[in-house]
């Protein structure tokens, strides 16, 4: 191969995003100057965070402008290396974006450059080891402070984050419910994952199975959807409770600002509190979060599930599937075999 | 007088509140058992979370019964005492309700029974060293942690609570930005009581003066009125911005769920937090918040300003002038002189 093949972002979305909003092309394969590395993206992650990238606004990360390859984050191969840290064949992982070859360095990009730890797959690295079974850990830990005994409620919960999330609430004593969307998702987190009471918000009312699934109400509601589901959970909150707010994918494709939810003010009388966060702020303290999620793994406290699509040319249409709910686990594709 | 005069709760509310929502009557005075004192109320005290203790619904405070007097805050003056504690002539603060006597109790109601500190006018206390100023002591404090240097935007900032703490947000060395309705009550903010900048939500546009008033953004958000204003801030918050929930005027007498902010997930990106509270969670700490703030008077430091109408017959007239913006400073009725 010696053209990087790229999927460019053609125009920002209005509403969905579709392959209309990228565009394929192929350049010539860049050169690695002093201090960087030429890698070979192998894997690339999908992430519902993407959608808001693409978006032409301000937010914790710049947009990606148009006619740049689209950001993702991914593992790789490196080829060559002018860089003393790293060299041909080492995997790793970086902000590769939706191409062949990219050039990484350790400072460089929201995720740098660092290799995989040994003994860590691509697919754990880019899972529960990676972004979202950080986001989910921090998040949880750090924002939720769960308290043995205490109730809480997952939304996204058989996504990669959710799912991990609602785990290690699990492992901290906790009583766990889950919604998710059907009957699969719903008997993969009962049966296989062990939440406690899951909701298929597909197929029941939200705000009722609450009511019947967290009889103490609930003291942690770990959020990656916003929209109705939050304004249902917000009926259901125990005194001093904490919303983690993770994410709020069920507006990430509208075309018109969605209604926050009507009930806020609960937050009031209930001394509750709704907070957000960013993952890359707590890149400093990954080593330790790693730590404990390989050791929850080994042990068999902590299951992970990858949905791996495979080929270049299914990248835009696997980006839709984290908002169709098609994905099962954790989003990847794989565009390369080691060499 | 041999009569006890009441308004009770008669019907509740359906959009805003009125006279109508009320009935007057008249019973006889009730006598003190053992533990009791009987009080007769001098000064009513009115405060916008009045509106939902109307309502029938699980709060903070159970809601006011239908027939029963209408539950408000009180400074009057014990006329029999059959507690050890208390003797006639005593000025006392308690839940006195909309009634001329009420029997009172230090471990009854929501407020208890408590005596005024020497050199305390019932005005004072009813006001700055009340409930509304004790709101924004540890609202302000406890929930904002401002720091110096920092923005702080308060809305219903004429109002007793909002004016309190923009003015602790000023000792603490902030920028205070105050949102207020109408040209009277934005120059005392500005030229009276010391506020940086005003906000005229009646005249001018919210988000557009919250952008040119707060160049650098706001790190705190005391909020006393949701809704619109609510929104209008979201877009103007700092990272780590805290947004200290205190009440959410707009909406109390709003007949139809009003819709919240459709800008929530900024909470996200910014790292931000929402907050609720309820000041009786601190009363065990109110004599620290009094110390302060009497120190803080006596400087000079702290101005406060109380809206003080008379006459038993207004006392529904008075809840009213609350929700459409009368009052400036803290609304409070006079229905006896003491003894």
């Amino acid at each position: 191969m010696n053209t990087n093949r790229q999927w460019l972002l053609a125009k920002r979305p209005d509403g969905m995003v579709s392959r209309d909003n990228f565009e394929y092309t192929e350049t010539p394969i860049p050169e690695a100057k002093s201090g960087e590395v030429l890698v070979r993206n192998l894997y690339l992650s999908f992430d519902p965070t993407q959608r808001g990238w693409m978006v032409d606004r301000e937010s914790y990360l710049p947009p990606v402008a148009i006619g740049a390859p689209m950001r993702a984050g991914s593992i790789g191969q490196v080829v060559t290396s002018e860089h003393a840290d790293f060299e041909a064949g080492d995997l790793v992982q970086t902000t590769g974006g939706w191409q062949d070859f990219v050039i990484a360095a350790p400072e460089q990009g929201p995720m740098g450059l660092t290799k995989l730890p040994v003994g860590v797959t691509p697919e754990m690295m880019l899972s529960v080891l990676g972004i979202t079974g950080l986001t989910a850990y921090f998040g949880l830990l750090d924002l939720g402070n769960p308290k043995p005994g205490e109730t809480v409620l997952v939304s996204g919960a058989a996504g990669a984050t959710g799912s991990v999330a609602g785990q290690i609430a699990k492992i901290k004593g906790c009583r766990v419910v889950g919604i998710a969307g059907g009957p699969e998702k719903c008997q993969w987190l009962k049966q296989e994952v062990g939440f406690d009471e899951v909701i298929d918000y597909k197929n029941e009312n939200v705000d009722v199975r609450i009511a019947e699934t967290c009889p103490n109400k609930f003291d942690i509601f770990f959020d990656n959807v916003g929209g109705d589901i939050l304004e249902a959970a917000l009926n259901h909150m125990n005194m001093k409770a904490r919303i983690v707010m993770c994410g709020g994918i069920s507006g990430y494709n509208a075309t018109e600002p969605v209604p926050g939810p009507a009930n806020l003010m609960n937050l009031i009388t209930l001394r509750a509190r709704m907070e957000g966060f960013i993952v890359l702020d707590y890149m400093p303290r990954a080593g330790e979060a790693i730590v404990e999620l390989l050791g929850w793994i080994s042990e068999g406290q902590l299951k992970y599930q990858i949905d791996l699509q495979e080929g270049f040319d299914q990248i835009p249409d696997t980006l839709q599937r984290l908002f169709t709910g098609q994905n099962l686990g954790k989003q990847l594709l794989k565009i390369a075999e080691p060499f």
